[in-house]
């Protein structure tokens, strides 16, 4: 079985194609294959299967013709100009999230000749925008409020028609918030949701810059990797014509996320988070969902954690050896 | 003020632009040139202000520049691949209905320097897709089945994104099916709808080919124009940024639309409608929304007709002089 992931570069990109090569499978196959694709040069795990790593820009018409060239089974698609990039440079975020997903899309529908790979794409819960309800659900629509989310939409809509009309086995995950992330503090607007789990626990002071009851969802980057792996392996003609999913979460608030850092790591590690409230972020973050009805995905077999502490104690595992640093 | 209307030559079209004509204004501004566009040459309504006829395809890039090149005030983009055509020939129906209109909107935003005209695009029921809730909210989810309702959604996310970045004032209406549509019988699966209340009226037999009970929801060409208009003078600060809106219209049985060619025609006009099952046709219609809660609509004050028998009355008003034929 061969399989490309375009964006493996990135967090998640890199995190499942380390997955896949411990595994050395997907859904029973043995992987012959793996293609990392991105516009910079992905890492390339050390493996006895063959590991081809591709550096390119994939909205160049053309590009995308090259990537699918050799008919991979399986194809994840997770390249994305993010969300303030995609605000701030509108041509580029268009380019890259609509184009560039398009020519994907094409490129795969002009081999034909039976050709009908998995294809899995990371979409986004920016496809919704605010006012919400208390709880989204996978039937609520897409108004999104930035152009990231727009770009994302629209990768859901072709995804599915071009699923329906039969060029390949389509299925959008909607991701929530990814913590803990690993890595360094960031400037994204959310990044305080990792750092004050993150930061506390490598020895450094975190900066909240909301209040306690901000509530929001998180899955972990192990649980964003199960997603991929299980929308790669199941059974399609559960899912029907409507193949976006948005994936489970854990909906917790700020204080309950503080409190399952002291339940698993103690007072100490708490005392380093400093609450310095940001006019700028509260807004953002008033606009942001809080809380998702996902049980479309869950009654398809997705798994997110079931409480924060999990989503703590995953980092630890996953980034810190298992063990918590001084 | 100058209008620019693309898609001048179909039905909905060539009675925005007679109307139009006749009002001579548009929300209380004298019209003083009106371009009318389209594939094929539109007709030339004879006036007293300008009116240029223009002829191009407008997915080809340079050709939008070219046609707002003279920064007209208001913009009606009713151009669009229908259909069957678009789920017959994907390159065409994507090229017309999704590059087109993207290329519209680039060309209206390339010209900046404050230029930010009106923009009324029109969607259509064909964004959402069964299976539905007995009314159709205009908060309920885009899952088009058709690659025609794909594009129509995607035009609706990226007027959405471009209104919200400023480029222009966009309102996207999601027509319901117009009824009674003029002109000769054809062959879309939806042409009964009006083929069993124009033929009779035309002294000609109409063919049903469903069942008595099918339900389904109607606004009159005048009703269209009326919604188009409407959505070029409204104050958009009502409309905030979800700028697609689901018109009014009418939901009735066929039984109750022969109920109402009986009161205003008479039993003559009702003895020429043939039942004649087709299980093609049948089951096209089972896939259709029945019922739409268009109240956001009409809180903006967009208006369809209250009764079946109004939207005969304006098809005998409308297309046959206010008189019933033999």
């Amino acid at each position: 079985m061969q399989i490309l992931i375009l964006g493996a570069a990135g967090m998640v990109g890199r995190k499942l194609a380390e997955r896949l090569v411990r595994d050395g499978q997907l859904g029973g196959q043995t992987i012959t294959r793996l293609i990392l694709h991105d516009v910079i040069e992905p890492q390339r795990p050390d493996v006895s299967f063959k590991i081809d790593s591709l550096t390119s820009d994939f909205s160049i018409p053309g590009e995308a013709e090259r990537l699918v060239a050799s008919r991979p089974d399986v194809i994840f698609h997770l390249a994305a100009i993010v969300s303030g990039e995609a605000e701030a440079d509108l041509d580029k975020g268009y380019r890259i999230n609509l184009d560039g997903t398009r020519f994907l899309f094409d490129a795969i529908r002009h081999i034909g000749d039976g050709y009908r790979p998995r294809l899995v794409f990371t979409s986004s819960i920016a496809v919704f925008g605010a006012p919400f309800p208390e709880a989204i659900g996978d039937d609520f629509f897409l108004t999104p409020l930035t152009s990231y989310g727009t770009q994302k939409a629209i990768g859901e809509l072709l995804l599915a028609d071009y699923s329906r009309r039969g060029f390949f086995e389509g299925i959008g995950i909607r991701l929530p918030t990814i913590c803990v992330r690993p890595g360094k503090p960031n400037k994204a607007a959310s990044g305080f949701f990792s750092g004050i789990i993150r930061e506390p626990l490598n020895g450094q002071e975190a900066v909240l810059p909301v209040s306690m009851d901000v509530r929001h969802s998180h899955a972990s980057p192990r649980s964003a990797v199960n997603f991929l792996v299980h929308a790669a392996t199941l059974d399609v003609s559960l899912v029907g014509p409507r193949r976006n999913l948005t994936m489970p979460s854990v909906s917790v608030t700020v204080a309950e996320q503080i409190e399952a850092l002291r339940r698993i790591a103690g007072e100490r590690y708490v005392a380093r988070i400093r609450q310095e409230l940001d006019p700028e972020i509260i807004r953002f973050v008033e606009g942001w969902p809080r809380r998702f009805d996902a049980r479309r995905a869950e009654s398809l077999g997705f798994r997110a954690e079931s409480s924060f502490d999990e989503i703590i104690s995953i980092y630890i595992e996953d980034e810190l050896g298992g063990e918590l640093p001084g």
